[in-house]
């Protein structure tokens, strides 16, 4: 069974931008906010973070209901875990996902700094450096047999499309323009020479883009 | 945690027809054969039955990935399971599915014909009669927690939508006109009372109709 490298439900805008800048411990996004980039999501039944019942069951929701299916563990880049740069001061501090992270498998988070692993209910964060290939072997090996998410952010994703190892990418394009920010691309089409891919307009306002290896 | 009834990956023609009529062994979708309606699922690399690798990974697929995602137990009407009609003669004939079913959890045929259930693999079929409601609360037992997935044909999915008992129906409508045959609606707007819809255009040709509760 194949074992893929998957990014699913990352949101960035009309041009490209996935993140603000300036991030810190009160702006885990950074500034300007992007947070309009996320409301599709939170609408849907099925978000991970979702504590309200309701919530729509349509297109989007086909999304956000994959975000568990068949994942065995996530990599994600430093900024996703907290804002820290450096080497790590306070290992208290346990990340920005509380004590019910939405993850449920082992987490990869990338860092030159070395800290010991630590678990938080059924999610197990493992810190590491080395190169995208070193680190999605870690991966696949801790999935056992499921797929690994690729979790972002931007940098994370570029320096894991640049050295050829992703094989989908599912980006949700919002209607807005942000101007300046962590950009991901300038345009979906710099990875056709790589990538198929099928652009679906939601009614809910977002454009969904997935790409799948040629 | 909510357990949903929902029809998944169901196949009709433009003009709402999902199977042909005298259905038989070697007809296992009656006549005029509807075989065009499935096309797009089989193209998809999630499709439960792929046997090569491959396979389209776009929209069509996020459909067929999610056919086994939380779900815990299958109803389907009798001619899903065979082409039999009256008190079952034969019991060595163990239905159209193989020796490795792609359900993976129990199944629940509706009959009012008495029949031992089997195992083939790891999905055991049961064979059951009563008012839907009924059959519906034996297969949430079943599914222990998970969702309940309505697997058709027409029939019993009429059957189940009369009784109030579905919760999403995701169906696919092919774009060719088949004239004759096993009618789910005469038009999608049939169900607008009682659901929500959002219809969704695919690369593929089939136009993707995703009903949820109001």
């Amino acid at each position: 069974m194949e074992q893929l490298l998957r990014v699913m439900n990352f949101n960035v805008s009309r041009d490209g931008i996935g993140a603000g800048e300036h991030q810190s411990l009160e702006e885990p996004f950074g500034l300007p906010r992007p947070e309009r980039l996320f409301g599709w999501a939170g609408a849907t039944a099925s978000w991970p973070t979702r504590t309200e019942p309701g919530g729509s069951r349509g297109l989007d929701d086909c999304f956000t209901r994959d975000f568990a299916r068949n994942i065995g563990a996530e990599i994600m880049g430093r900024n996703k875990f907290g804002p820290q740069r450096g080497p790590w001061g306070d290992h208290e501090w346990r990340g920005w996902w509380g004590d019910e992270p939405p993850f449920h498998t082992p987490v990869f988070v990338l860092t030159h700094h070395t800290r010991p692993s630590f678990t938080l209910s059924d999610t197990t964060f493992h810190f590491v450096g080395g190169t995208p290939a070193a680190v999605l072997e870690r991966a696949r090996e801790a999935a056992r047999g499921r797929d690994v998410r690729l979790g972002g952010g931007v940098g994370t994703i570029r320096q894991f499309l640049d050295a050829d190892l992703v094989d989908t990418l599912h980006v949700a394009v919002s209607p807005l323009t942000l101007g300046s920010g962590l950009r991901l691309w300038s345009s979906p089409e710099e990875l056709l020479d790589r990538f198929h891919l099928e652009v679906v307009p939601s009614p809910s306002g977002v454009t969904h883009h997935l790409f799948w290896r040629r």
